[in-house]
């Protein structure tokens, strides 16, 4: 086990009818002008943008709206985003919405306070000090921004998707109301499945050794997650198996399943190119990529694949084969990325081949040519991931 | 799943030599004059006294010191903290040891912004709304009281053994180096063993139904904790053993373990009159009674203990007898305590029969005659517990 630092200072207030809430935490948080930041018109269509203004109403809270806030996040709505706030003298930040509204409104929260470009935080030029306070409002159960530092932000022009983070972009709270995820289209609801699970992998699959308590603890909430998922496809409805989806979204993403051990994400920056270029939503890109980032870095710890495969996907024990029993596990994870609708080849998620040196050009403009920690990887092993994707 | 609240903001800093960041921590947290308050002389003894006043002189920060918070720590050394760290003008409680110091701590956090008598907030005739910030450098994992809003606190003359909570109560930072439990005594790692097990069982006993997630991560918490106290018997200074305790000691208490569910707490109530009676170690109190309140309350869920006995005991499957397996469970819990070296009944404990009366008058002064959320008990219940457990 290796040290660590964990802290997660987020107020999580879950359950139903949990944005009841919303008015006393923001006069917590001692919030006198708000900036609304959501995304599209869904949560006007469910009336919860009206319950949001009603609750900020009736605490004589004032605030101003930006909605808009898409898949992919973009920088031209955060540089939008950071005058309005600015000339509107707003102190705080409450994104209502998912990952991409939270992602957002971070980025927002970190530019109001800095006099230069706040693409300097995701470059690598600048360290945020400041930031506004953000609260959040969650709908959609998948990045796990609602409690973690994260933000990533896609720059339009050059195609760059990017991400940073900072202590000062945790939520001061999040509220959980797995009711407001009943009406998600069960892409949605598979691709936030994905991504809290690929959150997973990504601390899972690691050469650190001897840290079985978090190694539990992940295999608890993978298969969690993959058993309300299944429940979700027949009963949309279904409270607990929500209410099991939104706690494990969060968790896989606020640190705790991560500590002791180094950390991977190689598939997510592979993923976000994908992202970048074509729009794919990041949890489909990820049910493509994962499977063959698996396949490909099987030999490098056969052990950790056996564990997960036994642990998590349900595959028997076979001391005999272990890789066949890592391989199966594998399959077996292909085989619920079907069930559940997702794609498992570049092809069916609309990539193009001929794409594949543009990808790997930004991945190496992003990560240059050496990263990964499970396994050391190079921009030709990234090639070949691709490549085993691709169908 | 019920609605919940989780909020858990302590920053844990977790690893070998951990305690070289208390320094900049203090500074972190604004501290000037830190109150230091500790246990009996084994700090001084590992040189743990010293390496933890040079930090303080280091970042030249004034401080007082008091010791002697033991066991089931009592009210008159809280008295005494108050006054001292009132008179010499202290803006931060530092607690290094267990338990006892951090509940003695956060006790006298709590009364010296308080102009009453600080066992009001005991009493329930208070309710915390100041306290000095508090610090931890833990240096045994059992009470989690590092990541709590509780503190339990024993009334010497009366004989009372009482508890509040507060966030304001919740320690700023937690410093968890696994080393220094090295030197613990056996008796007392498998005291703490029982301690955090126990703070898992009084979450995972509960009617509350589909808490599937929350189950998972109880279950693995517990089988971990079991796996790495067998280790630490025959290797003391197994780093990763070490570890593995007291992570689990933090998480068991934190409440992570207990989102969305009724929790219970009635076995802890009755071993308090154990330790406030006898000054009894609580984890060995909970070691006699936990097994007596599991096989009482039985009947009243057989399926929760079944699965208890089947994913944390590795108790085999047999659906055509599950109360059985159930039971099997508890045997097997108590053959873990006995492994560890912890007594199983009240008899070995030394408590004494003719002493039941005087118990069950404290408990009902404690209590009242009605209790228990998973089974409603009354005092006779609570007799008839007492005296299942004693022999």
């Amino acid at each position: 086990m290796e040290n660590f630092r964990f802290y997660s200072p987020t107020e999580f207030v879950f359950g139903k009818d949990a944005e009841k809430e919303l008015g006393e935490l923001l006069v917590g948080s001692g919030a006198q002008k708000v900036f609304l930041h959501y995304g599209g018109g869904s949560i006007r269509k469910t009336g919860l943008h009206d319950r949001v203004t009603q609750s900020l109403k009736q605490k004589n809270i004032d605030y101003v709206e930006l909605g808009g806030a898409r898949a992919n996040p973009v920088d031209s709505l955060v540089y939008e985003g950071i005058d309005l706030c600015r000339n509107e003298g707003c102190d705080f930040v409450l994104a209502v919405g998912g990952g991409s509204a939270i992602d957002s409104a971070k980025a927002i929260a970190a530019g109001v306070k800095y006099d230069g470009d706040f693409w300097d935080f995701f470059d690598g030029k600048a360290t945020i000090e400041h930031a506004l306070p953000v609260g959040v409002v969650l709908t959609l159960p998948a990045a796990g921004s609602e409690g973690s530092v994260a933000t990533v932000i896609t720059k339009e022009e050059e195609g760059l998707k990017r991400g940073t983070g900072s202590d000062l972009l945790r939520p001061r709270f999040a509220i959980i109301n797995p009711e407001l995820t009943y009406t998600l289209p069960m892409w949605q609801t598979a691709a936030g499945v994905v991504d809290m699970m690929s959150h997973i992998f990504e601390r899972y699959i690691t050469k650190t050794e001897d840290v079985i308590l978090t190694d539990r603890l992940c295999e608890a909430t993978l298969v969690s997650v993959m058993e309300a998922a299944r429940k979700i496809i027949s009963a949309p409805n279904d409270y607990e198996a929500r209410a099991t989806i939104c706690w494990a979204g969060t968790i896989a993403h606020n640190g705790i399943l991560g500590v002791g051990r180094q950390e991977e994400w190689t598939t997510h920056a592979l993923e976000h190119e994908l992202s970048a270029l074509y729009d794919m939503t990041h949890g489909a890109g990820l049910a493509v990529l994962f499977p063959a980032y698996m396949e490909y870095t099987l030999d490098e710890d056969v052990e950790r694949y056996y564990r997960l495969a036994t642990k998590a996907f349900g595959v028997p024990e076979n001391h005999y084969d272990k890789k066949a029993v890592a391989r199966e596990g594998i399959r077996r994870l292909k085989g619920f990325f079907i069930e559940i609708g997702m794609p498992v080849t570049l092809k069916e998620a609309g990539a193009k081949k001929e794409d594949f040196p543009r990808l790997l050009e930004t991945l190496k403009k992003n990560k240059g040519n050496r990263f990964g920690s499970f396994m050391k990887l190079k921009l030709s092993d990234a090639k070949k991931i691709y490549e085993m994707a691709w169908e």
